[in-house]
């Protein structure tokens, strides 16, 4: 955990069949607790996952607009919480102390204000979460090839009818090991698109995905990689780019993970040994 | 409310300096509620927003990624509820009878399982809720020329200083009526990066946003809008698609909706009144 908004790694970047190892930044992706206190009470109202930086502005922005704070001078102070005994770093607790004599009714809490669908508190949380179902562990052996890679966002380009229409649509495509496409959902949310995709597989009687891709039109975030791990695909793509915590659960899964899988260029982050490098190539990338 | 994945709009449609009228189509956003039955007994647990077409799917994927269902014969059958007094269409919510004697356990279900952070159950409730708020209306007198608003994505990217290192990060931007850059914030989730700003605002002293445009570096989801509206902006703009959601909300909040913002040419949903243009121009698309 940290308070840095972005993340150095080293990782894997492939272009036209080379590999070479250099550093990246990753978009930092950790969670915020929002909690409320007054008059002796305190509750918390949220959970977020949520780059770190300007922490004060956003508990300040969402209690504004959930319509619990009309002014700032309802707003005592605001101060990390410190030395709490749940496990959670200093930085990513928030206490809002309002002027108030007790804290606000708030009838719809559980519905309004937990954030996402599937929120851990913290990568940790996830993986000891997950760990509690024993799913068949993800497959070594699994190889593919960088030119096989290139030409997945091509085929979910096509695919996306309703992309072509609308441009508003996230999509989930599953391919096989010949770079087949098997299966394509969309949604305006990103995880919904996933759900779809393993919901069908479930439905079908495809799962685990022990020989699959998985390709997302966006953005890789935490909760992607969970499903991906509880579907078992031993590769994950993404379109754009990882945030921090997505790559720290693609590590701890054995997970394949690339980014910015746009054609020829491609980042892996994680687990490099999937992807079926000619001999002279890995030999010039490990040499770094 | 419909079945259908996307939404057919009469839109403006600007592009160097010149409008028309023109159709287009939104990537539908509506609400899905999933219910649990089991032994007689029902609950909600779960209201996503996501884009009609595949919700046995959807349900389905969610139940399994979140470990209530292992396999398929775990689940008896999926019907769409119909009738209730809720004033719900009958294809947004959704019922997964189980294969058991009871309800599962769900201890951690308040945090695990309420999907937005500001999740209105439709677009009528978030009006209803922001309704008692008594905000302040939306100025009507505010206008911009298309050149102003082009100019403002090259504005927003030149200042995205996280972006940059990253690629990973969603923006929101703050500029004056004359396109001058007020402030920007930015975060993996989108709904953060304009909290974060509208908080810059509260504890500055800076709101409402009467005089004020808001750019958003991705989609326009119904939350964004949402927020726009308790922010007080007449002109909220988006360098990618809006919803269909996104578009009754600002139609409704007398806001003026702008999307696929990306330099000369750009989609406008909603109050077009507040683009100023020459006045040749204007004649010749009221023709249409």
């Amino acid at each position: 955990m940290s308070r840095l908004n972005k993340t150095k790694r080293r990782i894997w970047s492939v272009e036209n069949g080379q590999m070479h190892r250099k550093s990246d930044y990753l978009a930092t992706e950790e969670p915020l607790e929002i909690q409320l206190s007054a008059g002796g009470a305190q509750q918390t109202i949220a959970i977020t996952m949520r780059t770190p930086g300007n922490d004060y502005e956003l508990a300040a922005g969402f209690l504004y607009n959930e319509g619990i704070v009309a002014d700032k001078h309802e707003i005592v102070q605001m101060t990390y919480c410190v030395g709490n005994e749940r496990d959670l770093q200093e930085y990513n607790m928030l206490n809002v102390n309002l002027r108030t004599e007790q804290l606000p009714e708030l009838p719809q809490l559980d519905r309004h204000f937990f954030t996402n669908s599937a929120c851990g508190v913290c990568g940790k949380t996830v993986i000891e979460e997950l760990a509690k179902r024993n799913l068949p562990p993800i497959p070594v052996g699994f190889q593919v090839s960088p030119a096989l890679l290139s030409a997945l966002p091509d085929a979910l380009r096509q695919a996306q009818s309703l992309f072509d229409s609308t441009g508003g649509l996230h999509a989930a495509a599953l391919f096989d090991s010949t770079g087949r496409l098997l299966e394509l959902r969309e949604d305006v949310g990103r995880h919904n698109a996933l759900d779809k995709l393993i919901g069908w597989a479930l439905l079908h009687k495809q799962l685990p995905f022990h020989d699959k891709i998985i390709l997302v039109s966006g953005r890789a975030s935490y909760e992607l990689l969970q499903k991906c791990r509880v579907a078992g695909a031993p590769i994950f793509c993404a379109v754009s780019a990882p945030s921090s915590l997505a790559v720290e659960l693609a590590a701890e899964f054995g997970i394949t993970l690339i980014g910015f899988l746009r054609g020829a260029r491609f980042n892996v982050y994680t687990g490099v040994e999937r992807i079926a490098m000619p001999q002279p190539a890995i030999q010039k990338a490990g040499s770094d």
